[in-house]
């Protein structure tokens, strides 16, 4: 069974400053005719799940737009133009940014956020010796953020109340539960 | 501190089948000025976690073009219109027409996949007691797919492997692995 679907026509919809948006006329496999496909494009993020000597995870509290309400995550940011071979540079300037924090960085999970339709992908660092940052580098400007130090159960407690509502952040969670015992 | 960003101006960019795009100015919160937020917004979708009674997981190949590649995915699909108050029928529908099998079916856990940027919510359900649907409806016409019955170990090799990169599909492991250990 073939599975490819070859591009036919390409129309471009946006270009914008986080993403791209198309959609292709594609021809489908096995000789089943022509569909659309609208698509995304996005050069892909890093997220950091950073455990303190406390054992607390290091959570932000942010307003997110496009779900208009507040949301907790764990610290993320876009890769900048050219960043894609040097995501473990974009986590530590991440982490750094929103946290204060630096820490040994190391990869545990690469993934589609919403495959279906966009191709930001994430990759997820674990941190762990966290030390403070004395001069750390300023968030960015159009962010208002809030840092909290939570245990896992009081990040369990969010997921219950409907607050922590984030896949990656989940994503993260279960790893911690996972690798590391629900309380550590 | 507040937190709230409130849309001055919505610029709609498109309108399309499977999501909208928009881009809004808005104003910080705590007198910061404005900034632009580019955003998409999507009906919202369901997954489901489905376990054979041997203890296998229903996995779905399929190619998918925001990637350009063949992708491996527990079961899922877009909410219809006026379909948000039924996720539970949206998603036995996508069970029965992607696996030709019913269940049932429990809520296990809801996100949003890409906050950043895009609303689209994810309900992910818990099919167990699996049975043969004599005459399932049909898959869609545009989708070209090949179900497989998988070990959870199989499944992590194809995450190894990097051929199982879905966010969703990754949470409903992880799930699996906490809550009816790893080979269950």
């Amino acid at each position: 069974m073939d599975f490819e679907e070859k591009t036919i026509k390409r129309q471009e919809i946006f270009d914008g400053h986080i993403f791209k948006v198309a959609v292709d006329d594609i021809q489908l496999p096995n000789g089943l005719g022509q569909a659309k496909r609208e698509l995304i494009f996005h050069r892909g993020a890093v997220a950091v799940l950073a455990v303190t000597p406390e054992r607390k995870l290091l959570i932000v509290k942010q307003y997110r737009k496009a779900i208009e309400a507040i949301s907790y995550e764990i610290p993320a940011g876009k890769l900048e133009i050219g960043e894609a071979d040097s995501a473990l540079e974009a986590a530590a300037r991440e982490l750094e940014e929103e946290t204060a924090y630096s820490g040994d960085l190391r990869l545990i999970h690469e993934f589609y956020t919403a495959i279906g339709f966009c191709n930001e992908k994430i990759k997820l660092y674990l941190a762990t010796d966290l030390k403070r940052v004395a001069n750390p580098r300023p968030q960015d400007a159009d962010e208002v953020i809030e840092l909290l130090e939570l245990s896992y159960q009081e990040c369990m407690d969010l997921v219950a109340q409907g607050k922590l509502v984030d896949a990656k952040t989940i994503i993260a969670l279960q790893y911690y539960a996972l690798h590391f015992g629900g309380d550590l």
